[in-house]
């Protein structure tokens, strides 16, 4: 199911420009040219503007803001809109601070982004800021579990509606919806929270995988959440006793690396809401 | 003896805020995060402020510097003195430049550090600038050795009495003082010198003891310490011909990663003076 | 011919001032202590001025530049220029935006590098952006081909002459000249391309070979340039089944930290036109 997408990027290549947090930005960077994609960064406004214009896609990633930077955001957000690219948004650490928050609610305001990609309490927290209009189920904590899965699947479903894009919330399940369909996603590994930037990788895949299947949105992005739960299942099939979380962090990019369309069929573990 | 630091840290966790230099902070969050931590990095001197209000400590590095994330610093050291947090400065290249020693004497003089951590000549750089209370003695040049460590003992100790606070200087031999006790330690590898970013990685692992064991910061210190020079030991002996030193950095993460208080008591090297 | 300016590298070693990109910025650093010499790095204008003083090189790379960076940049120049260090200009990016083309284009005609290291279409930018004296051939496209190779040495060379220093344009055949001679390297590999930064780690190779040989820039620049390429197919021969682009950027690395001048004398593929 979602291997043709990854084929389809890795035939037609997506260049993606990303505005992302310095801590992660060069694993952001080697997956994904692992995937298919090229990576370009540049945040200055004047700089960020031109360099979108070239790209194919945007990837916004709002981890460690600075006033400077959030100018390169909305500068390569306008750019981006005006030439109808995909745009994701990665709210890292909405709710952690009010710039964050506030950075993340006026991005989602003021933009449309194809979409939003988050862990539930940063996506709840925007959900909230968008006006209350969804609202947000206290049942929902901070982790989606098989047994909260129905009404986090309606949360899900709900703030697609409102946004008119499409949510992703990563956790131990994942959840892609559209409004309509929700793909509940069963892949991973609970070691990947023990690496730095698995996330932030994820929104430049996603950012990558639309771009080059811009005819399906939704698909694509399930299947770069997909893509990166299987990279982590394999990558940790190649561990050794004495490997720890810096070369899972290599094994990870290094899965994606070799993954084929068939590969990931293989592996996927998804079901449809 | 320091494996207890370790696994309270395993037990408890610690969120660290770290304000580091963009040159390692990869490899920071992800040897916090073998330690059994968290990193958080905010450096925008709103969001820093905040952000260091939900964490359990607060790392500074001076590594690379610019005007805008020195108010990080200065925001984040208010709020954590505010909130009673453990903090540890790394005047990474004091010495080396007008900004770097000022902005380290600057913080030193404005903010108790809990620890302060740093190379024989960054911390003979800072006792200087302190007022000369301490003196400087000239027998102590660029490296601590066995000839000289009497004369180190001596002068790290009267540096932390006048800071009142723990100094660690780190090297082939690393001594860790209250003012009173002096750990000396003897683990670690030359090797970690062909690497960048140890240092760093050791600064925010000192952060992320002395959170998780406020009760006795001075062995929480000696602890995150004799660990990082374990890591290097054990990683060194994980090394196949053909590696290098950037296979040698993900080692040591690994390490980290893999290291429990037993193997760090059997492997730890250190005295008391 | 090219192991003579490693060896000398490692003897004497070589400290570097870098102001690059954040992306791989890590990765700079360690191939430079990998080579035997040692990474400083410091972008505030007045903190780069006093930083540079104290190196032996300036490597300038205007991967991810911003208002901030540029005069730090400048500031650096500057300093290296009245003190006769070596300085080498990375135009990541000339072309793509005009922020990036402009700050080259300045930098170039303001201050005398001793070397541009670019690929073929930063390169022509450069070279239609000094005025058009040295014009840029049609025929001269994204590549370096064995088609191609006289045109494009001639190019070369003449835009040499033209910036007085060593232009070093690199693919998948590399050229380096002076102006008069020109070495074309065939060391490397094709998938180098897909591990982000080994053009950024190059020119920092560059600036350490060319400050430990000043006394023949041309052949040390080659030698850096040999080198990276050398890595890069030792590397490949030390990649197991699993591995992808993240463990290949490790083994790049480890394959300069393990070179011998020896192993570079036999492996290197170069002619002199």
């Amino acid at each position: 199911m979602f291997g043709k997408y990854l084929k389809k990027l890795r035939e037609n290549g997506a260049l993606i420009h990303n505005i992302t947090n310095y801590v992660t930005v060069n694993d952001v960077a080697n997956v994904l040219l692992a995937a298919g994609g090229s990576p370009v960064m540049a945040d200055e406004a004047e700089d960020a503007r031109e360099i979108t214009a070239i790209c194919g896609g945007l990837n916004i990633n709002i981890g460690t803001l600075n006033r400077n930077t959030i100018k390169g955001m909305v500068a390569a957000c306008e750019k981006a809109s005006e030439l109808g690219h995909k745009i994701v948004l990665d709210p890292v650490g909405a709710g952690a601070s009010s710039m964050r928050t506030e950075t993340a609610i006026n991005l989602m305001n003021r933009f449309q982004f194809d979409v939003i990609k988050g862990n539930i309490s940063e996506i709840k927290v925007l959900a909230c800021g968008k006006g209350g209009a969804v609202g947000v189920d206290a049942d929902i904590n901070d982790r989606i579990t098989e047994k909260n899965l129905d009404k986090a699947v309606e949360f899900v479903k709900k703030f697609a509606c409102d946004i008119k894009g499409i949510v992703a919330v990563t956790g131990a399940i994942d959840l892609i919806s559209d409004g309509k369909k929700c793909f509940v996603i069963r892949n991973g590994r609970e070691e990947m929270s023990r690496i730095t930037g698995t996330g932030c990788q994820l929104s430049a895949l996603v950012a990558a995988f639309i771009t080059a299947n811009p005819e399906d949105i939704l698909g694509g992005t399930a299947a770069a959440v997909a893509m990166m739960g299987v990279a982590g299942e394999i990558a940790w099939e190649n561990m050794y006793r004495t490997d720890g979380n810096s070369t899972y962090r290599n094994r990870i990019i290094d899965a994606v690396y070799n993954m084929s369309g068939e590969m990931l069929d293989e592996r996927e573990r998804y079901e449809i809401r």
